[in-house]
């Protein structure tokens, strides 16, 4: 928050001594209660220190950076998710970068029958066998995907902030969305959505501008 | 901040009637002074409603949603940015592509002498002339940079929130981050850094975790 010296002091203040009067703090800082006033207030609206008409302030330890951790930890990946693209593993990788320049994505998931993520492919990746001159045509995109159980996902009931971490931490442009099933031994993962950095600069900007309340309450 | 009902009857109640005292409150709403403390404490937490201590709680319309904004407003863009990966613009595509990989970056900024912007080029750029089948090594990156006066660029002292929405709305992956200089009818535009959707996402984690003020404050 920036809280000047004074008013670091007077949340000492409170910290030690609360719950404590306006006028008591007034008067062992030396000053008027008046000119105590913009300090309080800005105590107060920062939620580290509460005010109770007629006990006085007290310390809450909590502040607007804790409160937005708690507002953005509720906010969840199929709030903000987009759809995914999709091709199949005999899809050739020319093809699959038609695929990603057609619908303007930067990466495409490789799916097996009933929608089940198979692989994944970014443009860099194709970008890597380009340079080095192997014709896309005649390769199948399965060779040069990423493959399970390589890839990092996320579920739509995830947290935003999480799947984020999620993407900075393994340097990924992007994130499948997963629905999970237990099928006996093995689990299969049904991709039914894409989580972009776009996504999360795009949540960034609405929270910036005091919309994010609105769609993610 | 997703208020209860009573939570907002109460902010109502505020708003029209404050400065109110809890009793006033309790009173109306035929509730016990102890079961509204809560949701007093809640409002006052968020900011909405403000207590002075002796006068009893008001309306300051004021939420946490907008103290976030301010928050968020304050991070300059040098705050968060990484540095930015250059070549000439003589280079070869292929060279710069090299570049890319190596630096492990999605664009390159092509600089005149004196690191002057005079194009971007990103992997989508490249990767689009790879597939039509030219030979990047006999291609300049000038042919296929997109070239000043085309290019969204931001500044050091710039709102981080400011340059995200032009990333969002120009869709690009990154902008320029340049100091300007004026040569009498002229502005030039030297590269000083690089402000990517991942720098944008890792504000995002660090201020969702609240290690946001630590840094930016």
């Amino acid at each position: 928050m920036g809280l000047t010296p004074r008013q670091e002091k007077i949340a000492g203040m409170v910290k030690t001594l609360g719950p404590i009067t306006g006028e008591q703090i007034a008067e062992r800082l030396n000053v008027t209660r008046a000119a105590l006033r913009p300090d309080l207030a800005i105590l107060v609206m920062s939620g580290l220190v509460e005010a109770r008409p007629k006990v006085g302030y007290y310390y809450t330890g909590k502040n607007i950076i804790s409160m937005l951790t708690e507002q953005v930890s509720r906010i969840k990946v199929k709030d903000v998710q987009s759809v995914p693209v999709v091709v199949t593993a005999s899809t050739s990788a020319y093809d699959a970068v038609v695929t990603m320049f057609l619908e303007d994505v930067g990466t495409v998931f490789i799916v097996e029958p009933g929608g089940i993520l198979a692989g994944v492919i970014s443009r860099k990746d194709v970008l890597k066998v380009a340079m080095g001159g192997s014709d896309l045509h005649k390769m199948p995109v399965k060779v040069l995907m990423t493959p399970m159980p390589k890839i990092v996902v996320t579920s739509p009931d995830e947290s935003v902030l999480t799947a984020a971490k999620k993407i900075i931490e393994n340097e990924v442009d992007s994130l499948p969305v997963v629905s999970i099933a237990d099928h006996q031994d093995t689990k299969t993962y049904e991709v039914i959505g894409r989580l972009t950095k776009t996504n999360i600069a795009r949540l960034f900007v609405e929270l910036g501008e005091g919309r994010g309340g609105e769609h993610h309450g």
